[in-house]
């Protein structure tokens, strides 16, 4: 691969740290860049800055470990929330997940991962002790547990588990079953099977 | 759409910001952006400036009209190219194609698109009087057509054809025909019926 082939060091520069993003090629790194160039002056700046401003000003929340604009994060300050209900997530995309459901009043704990040995993500890399300080100041009542419904998550719940179920804390997770909209014959066995074992009586399933 | 559910003001500028490049939604542009907030602040800065440096500081060659660091770019100031041939394309990434095939050793003028009525670009938005002058400097014996071979493409030759048929040049195009490599009963009946008409002796075909 001839180095020479771009016409500029900066035009190079900009493609070199395009193509580092996780699925974005050289060629799909060069079009982007070549699309910001026929952007004015502004725009490309307010882009940049916003990247550089990001990494160095943003904060996580000390409660939840969200991340937040300020030391507390906005859910976590917002008094009209129910405190007493905690939901324990993975990450950040999870956080907005839930929240996008608009059935959740709760607050959230946010791990930064989960129990992974391939990944040698172990529970000391993750927010579990943080959570058991939380749940010892007894203001809590129910912990909701909604991690993946992978080996890893049930893996983490498990461990989350132990930990806390001496404790004056209700512990629950999402529901599990056919997801809405799915067809019986396409939904895999595992799934179906324990949808049939964890059956619900048939006015629970009308919403309210 | 609920505005609140990003957790940071900052995180939602560098999506928003993420989300205006072609090809890149709010999803990928949050996946993006969370893969940014795991590097470290040193790195972030580093595409940032790229970003900042790159539209404040480029130029475009005044010959050739390329992106170049420099007033004049490395192809046009570079003495072992030959520069009584031209090569004409429409943008930066054809001059890239061009010099990755590592067989031309002339000079580029960059047209900076191509005559397109229905996106409301016609020739006085190209480089064309530019190429004119160049011609007219009479130290260019030949042109090479390299653009498009869309209906676009081929108004853009005629139009240029016009305006410099009368000078001291010759005017040359690409060799059109089944592509290297090809089937011949997937190629298309406009290429292979051109390429018979402009059949060339075996030998030539051996390169060289």
């Amino acid at each position: 691969m001839n180095i020479d082939k771009y016409p500029s060091r900066l035009l190079e520069n900009a493609v070199n740290e395009f193509a580092k993003l996780p699925g974005i090629g050289r060629k799909s790194a060069l079009r982007l860049v070549l699309h910001l160039l026929r952007q004015n002056v502004e725009e490309v700046n307010a882009f940049g800055n916003s990247l550089i401003e990001l990494r160095s000003e943003i904060k996580h929340c000390k409660v939840c470990h969200n991340i937040s604009d300020t030391d507390t994060c906005q859910i976590c300050s917002n008094s009209s929330r129910n405190a007493s209900v905690v939901c324990v997530v993975e990450n950040i995309r999870d956080v907005m997940s839930v929240e996008n459901t608009q059935q959740f009043n709760g607050l959230y704990h946010v791990l930064g991962g989960i129990i992974s040995p391939m990944d040698g993500i172990g529970p000391a890399d993750l927010e579990i002790d943080s959570l058991v300080k939380r749940v010892d100041k007894g203001e809590i009542i129910e912990i909701i547990m909604a991690l993946s419904t992978t080996m890893e998550g049930d893996t983490t719940n498990f461990y989350i588990y132990r930990k806390l179920k001496d404790k004056e804390v209700k512990l629950t997770t999402l529901a599990r079953g056919v997801s809405i909209g799915d067809e019986l014959e396409y939904t895999d066995e595992i799934t179906l099977g324990r949808s049939l074992t964890n059956r619900v009586p048939y006015e629970s399933s009308l919403g309210k």
